[in-house]
C-alpha cells in the first residue's frame, strides 16, 4: 500500500492560489518517493488577479475549480477529507494560502482560517502525523497550530513574516532556499521555496528534500 | 551566455490549455541544463473549461493572461517573438496546443494554425534551430512542417492521430512513454508525456531526456 500524502491547493497560479511549480515539484516528489499524493481544495471563491498585468480583474474564480487544473480534475472538496485517511500532508505556497486557505496576508498572527483547512490541520497534529508546508505556507501552520504546539517554521528569511510567525505562538528560523527546517517533535517540515527562490532549480531542491522528509517520517 | 529555449504555452490547464505538470516540467529540465527558459503565448481567445466538472463553461479566457501563471508573470506575446532571438523552442502539450495554438483536435491534417505560431515554427525551422514538442504538441508540428519537411514525431501509440499526423506528410513512430523520438534530420525532438503516462513521473522521465536533447543540439 503507497502512503497517502494529502496536498493542499489554494487555486492555480501564484497572485491568487497555489503557486504552480511548488504544487507541481510536489506532486513529482510525492510519486518519486513511491507515495500517492491526494489532492484537495476548498469549495470558496477567490479574488482573480490577472497574472500578466499582476493586478486584480474584479472577478471572482472557484478555488476548487481551479486547484483542479492543477491535480487534472483528479481532486477532492477538502470538506469530505478526514485526517484518518491521510498519512502526511503537504501545503504548496503561493498567496492562494495566505490569502485563500487563510487570510495571513492581511491579518498576520491574527488570522482566520478556512474552516475545513483548520479542521483537517487540527486532526493531522493531533493524530501525529507529518504536516509539510512550502513557501508561505508555514504561516498557515502557524496560524493554526501555534499556540497549542509552538512549531518551529521557515519561509526563508523575511523578517516582517517571520515576526507575524512569532506572534502566533510559533517559532521562525532562517532557512536557505535549498535547504528545510525538521521540527522533529511536531513532525512538521517546511522549506521556502519562491519566497527565496531565483529560479526553479532552486525551489525544486528544497521541496524534493522537504517532501522525501515527510514521507520518510510518515 | 545561456542558451535562449523558448517554451510556448497555449492557457493553464490540460483541458484548455497547455498541460501544467508538462509546462513546470519543461522550465525546470530547462534550468536543470543551464539553458534559459524564453515562455511565450498568443494573445487571443480560449474557451474555458471547468477542469472539477470536465464541461465547458462558456466563458473565455484569453491565451496569453492564463500562460502568465505557468511562467509567474514573466512571459512575451509570442507576435513579438523572433527566431533569432531563439536558441531552440520547445511546444508543451495540453488540449490548447492542438485548440488554441492550432485547430488541429477538431481539424486534424487540415488545421489552420495560430499566424504567430506558424510564422515562428517555420522561422526556426528554416535556420535548422532544434524544436521540442510534447504530448499533443508534434501534431502542431506535423500540420505546420509537414509538407516541407516530412518530420518524423510521436503522440505515443493513439492510431487515429497517427493517422492524422501522417496524414500532413510527417511520419508518426509509435514510442514509449519514458523515451523520445529524435528526427536528427530536421533536429526535432518529441515524447508522449500525458498521451500515455499513468503517473507524473513517467511523463517528467520522457520530458526531462527531450529536454536534455533539445538543448545539446542547440
Amino acid at each position: 500500500m503507497k502512503k497517502k500524502i494529502g496536498v493542499v491547493l489554494s487555486g492555480c497560479g501564484v497572485y491568487d492560489g497555489s503557486e504552480i511549480h511548488e504544487a507541481v515539484l510536489t506532486l513529482l516528489a510525492i510519486d518519486r518517493n513511491s507515495a500517492e499524493a491526494v489532492c484537495m481544495a476548498p469549495d470558496m471563491e477567490l479574488l482573480e488577479i490577472d497574472h500578466l498585468a499582476g493586478q486584480p480583474t474584479g472577478a471572482k474564480r472557484n478555488v476548487l475549480v481551479e486547484s483542479a487544473r492543477i491535480a487534472r480534475g483528479n481532486i477532492r472538496d477538502i470538506a469530505g477529507v478526514k485526517a484518518d485517511e491521510l498519512d502526511a500532508i503537504i501545503f504548496p505556497g503561493g498567496f492562494g494560502a495566505a490569502k485563500n486557505l487563510c487570510d495571513f496576508a492581511s491579518k498576520g498572527a491574527d488570522a482566520s482560517i478556512q474552516p475545513d483547512v483548520a479542521r483537517l490541520l487540527k486532526e493531522m497534529a493531533a493524530a501525529q502525523k507529518p504536516i509539510g508546508a512550502i513557501c508561505i505556507a508555514p504561516a498557515l501552520i502557524a496560524a493554526v497550530l501555534g499556540k497549542e504546539y509552538a512549531p518551529e517554521v521557515t519561509v526563508g528569511n523575511d523578517a516582517g513574516t517571520a515576526v507575524a510567525i512569532n506572534a502566533t505562538g510559533s517559532r521562525h528560523l532562517n532557512c536557505p532556499v535549498r535547504e528545510l527546517v525538521i521540527d522533529s517533535k511536531n513532525r512538521i517540515v517546511s522549506t521556502p521555496a519562491y519566497m527565496l527562490a531565483g529560479c526553479i532549480s532552486e525551489a525544486a531542491e528544497g521541496i524534493e528534500k522537504a517532501v522525501k522528509a515527510v514521507i520518510d517520517m510518515a
